[in-house]
């Protein structure tokens, strides 16, 4: 089950193991779709652990072990996050950590990041990356190594963060995406671009219309082009994230990015519907994946799950909401 | 000299000296443009350490050790950027270390950014991140508490990467950049939103014309708009980047955006020369702070200084290039 455990961390010495290691991880895209494919869950859970969603019993061991701290904390949101991974591997291909959720409690968060990325891969999942980067050609290359690639130290070559796919953010132009799209193509990983972001002022700039149409077609457009040299079978390792909020856009970037796999988030919590995604979707039933965060990994503390479950139960509730979302979203597509 | 270093890394217990630290703190803009003044250099030093700039017997040292790994890498690293910063703090009043140079070892580079963060604080030099972090508005909020603020854990309050300025990606609109202009209202902090960046292909979506101006000139509109609520004297704590690559568009941006400080990445190994620097000043000499990361600290393998310098003497050559720079600059306004 397990696609990357094996490397991670691991030190990849000389290039003959690094061509071999190439050769039979590539095309991330298809595992993926493998995956949708065999849990039937066009669906990934956003880890993105809000210190007030941890049950009070984590946090009070954890501080009790490492004190009130970064290191308490980091460990906090790492048992948190095992507890869930726990509860509902099973059923899904993939999970979504938000990097700014384990980077706002400085080194010992980015620890509790990359031991989650770790224990996601040892339970056969795939990891998708929220880290929204970019930045010039040459810095966006250092990002690209090291959370999909891999990374040259003297004669040894390392995997830092290890996720499979991750996002990028597309403000800086071709140049700053390019090394992340020449990554994927050298080996195991994809990336997802930002087109049409979830939140309620995403239209200030993305919006914007030049020449009859809006950036974010303008983007989306780029998404199809630069995914031409990464494509496997129907689909790119260069997808793009829209929004579930915004699904009659959903629906035109869809004809724009026939080969690109959607991210979309947005869905529950910040009030995407499932009736709203079936235009994220292609006729093969495929081409989308759909994230939810706190609608799964905080569902104990909501309606309708608070009623049976409590801190002590949270990976139950967020079973059971997995469970409700993929009969949601299944029933409507 | 030294602005925060006694808070970095430490407990701030409880909500007084919170509230303590806040008021003596405030209003980071007026602390740069002091030090501007007092050194009378208006540029800061990209503290950028790909490992190929780093001297051999730096790499040989760490790397013997702590292995050729991400621990020697992170540790060769900040060894660099210590000789780095010993040679010339005295000169500036800031560093822009680019955290994609760091990120690209894992945990331990992080590690050293945060050192290096802290050494330079040590040293009394203000701290420019370069993240270019962006993202939905709670997502926004941890990082900027995560880089420019504080995170509060159970009943304490740290300062996680404890950086004094850091890069902002505007894509998503207001509600991602405002977290980030809340915590410089709250503390001692302030951003530079980008705008309009120095690489080649920066104009592919930054300048899309729509109702007659080009994006660009839009986010820039909404710089001089966020940044009112964080004002102290003529300037705002939300300043800008603009690439000195882009000199007639800098021009109008300084118009754009009078309050803006304006962060000039470009100068130098990309290709930006002193006298295209004037249009992004302000009639009273203020108004920019222009960057050199390469031309400086790798100032030993190029011209002119190659002749002189060699790797044990690279922190030599990068004191040379930065008054050089200095000569440049000032000579050209």
């Amino acid at each position: 089950m397990s696609f990357k455990a094996e490397t991670s961390n691991v030190i990849l010495s000389g290039a003959k193991d690094h061509k071999d290691h190439q050769t039979e991880e590539k095309n991330l895209i298809k595992k993926l779709i493998e995956k949708i494919e065999e849990t039937k869950a066009p669906v990934c859970v956003g880890l993105d652990p809000n210190l007030s969603f941890v049950p009070e019993h984590i946090k009070k061991e954890a501080f009790e072990e490492f004190g009130e701290s970064p290191e308490g904390a980091g460990e906090a949101i790492y048992r948190f996050n095992k507890g869930i991974v726990d509860a509902v591997y099973d059923l899904i291909p993939a999970v979504k950590p938000q990097i700014a959720m384990y980077e706002q409690f400085g080194i010992p968060g980015l620890k509790a990041f990359k031991d989650t990325v770790d224990y996601c891969h040892e339970k056969g999942l795939l990891v998708i990356g929220d880290i929204k980067r970019g930045d010039i050609g040459n810095t966006s290359m250092s990002y690209a190594k090291a959370h999909i690639g891999e990374i040259e130290i003297g004669s040894k070559l390392f995997r830092p963060f290890n996720e499979d796919f991750c996002t990028v953010n597309p403000y800086l132009g071709s140049d700053g995406v390019q090394p992340f799209i020449d990554v994927c193509g050298k080996g195991d990983a994809g990336i997802f671009v930002l087109v049409k972001t979830s939140n309620k002022s995403s239209g200030e700039f993305q919006d914007r219309t030049s020449d009859g149409r809006p950036l974010y077609e303008i983007v989306a457009g780029h998404v199809e082009k630069w995914g031409a040299s990464s494509m496997e079978g129907d689909y790119s390792n260069v997808g793009a994230v829209v929004g579930a909020t915004y699904p009659e856009m959903g629906r035109t970037l869809r004809r724009i990015m026939p080969h690109a796999y959607i991210l979309v988030p947005g869905y529950g919590a910040q009030g995407g519907k499932a009736e709203d995604l079936k235009g994220f979707f292609n006729d093969d039933g495929l081409g989308a994946i759909v994230n939810s965060s706190r609608g799964i990994i905080a569902a104990y503390t909501k309606e309708p799950y608070n009623d049976r479950f409590d801190g002590l139960s949270y990976a139950d509730a967020a079973r059971e909401a997995v469970k409700d979302m993929l009969e949601d979203i299944n029933g409507s597509l």
